[in-house]
């Protein structure tokens, strides 16, 4: 599966492109940021978001969008540009009718390294050795967005993976009930 | 003028449309909500404000788009879908390349009623006064949505007036120094 992950940012807003399965290496598509200017009004700063995000959707036909999950608590000052840039993300994926999902900060960093509270660092060192690359995709937003990328084909396939083991399980329940009554 | 106002919200988000200039009566051409339910997963919910913003607009057809400024400071629990609203309004306004203003509820209360912290029964009543109505307009969300619009052609009347004003001082100067050259 193709999954665009979008890290949501009115400066800086991340944007990454991996495609991969559970079980077999995951491969970059590509990662970028969209930036726009305080010189901006913010209108337009969210027009320009708007843009990127649907360039980058058009650009790598994802099957499934990750967008992070924005918090109320954090940094109070850019919360809500970043709260306005995650709700653009939500929009351009949705209207396209794909399936889009949030993950928090938290739930990436698991993903990626076993540990909900690892350091930029650590998780930059694991996104590039996932994706067989020498070194994190740069800014930093955009290995975040990368990282949420993974984070959903992982995720997502470990609950496939459920959602079918049960539907194995209830599909020879069934054909069991079948075999007694015949 | 024409001005549609914009109060974003998740659940209902109230959009208002005013016809009239500084020093005229207004016009109420209508006032309404675009609603959308917790049952619904929150990208659809964006998109199905998005749609509504957009009809009305198109309805519209307004010189200028008032949205209220969103802090996030007031109701953490739902300021994240109230601001992810306000960045689509601004959005909507803004792709069409209209000019959009983002008023304080400070500044709609002050100048629908004199007073920045009137309750909404008092601005209710202003609100149908000025617009020669019976009654307010219904929902509540509708009524702020109305009061914006109103908020942003008398505002923006006055700030005309100003820069008319400067204006002719600056030309009445430019007038006199050629004046005395000659």
């Amino acid at each position: 599966m193709r999954v665009v992950g979008i890290d949501p940012g009115l400066t800086r807003c991340g944007v990454g492109a991996v495609e991969g399965s559970i079980g077999r290496s995951l491969k970059l598509l590509g990662a970028d940021a969209v930036r726009t200017g305080p010189e901006t009004e913010l209108p337009e700063r969210l027009v320009a978001i708007e843009r990127g995000i649907d360039a980058w959707i058009d650009e790598h036909r994802p099957d499934a969008v990750a967008v992070e999950r924005v918090f109320a608590q954090h940094n109070l000052s850019t919360v809500m540009g970043t709260a306005q840039a995650s709700g653009i993300a939500l929009v351009c994926a949705a209207r396209r009718g794909l399936p889009v999902v949030l993950h928090t900060p938290s739930e990436a960093k698991a993903a990626i390294t076993g540990n909900g509270r690892a350091d930029k660092k650590q998780m930059g060192t694991m996104v590039a050795r996932i994706l067989g690359l020498d070194t994190p995709p740069r800014p930093a937003d955009a290995a975040d967005a990368v990282a949420l990328a993974i984070c959903h084909i992982w995720r997502g396939g470990a609950k496939a993976r459920v959602a079918q083991a049960q539907q194995d399980f209830a599909r020879k329940v069934e054909l069991a009930r079948r075999a007694r009554r015949s």
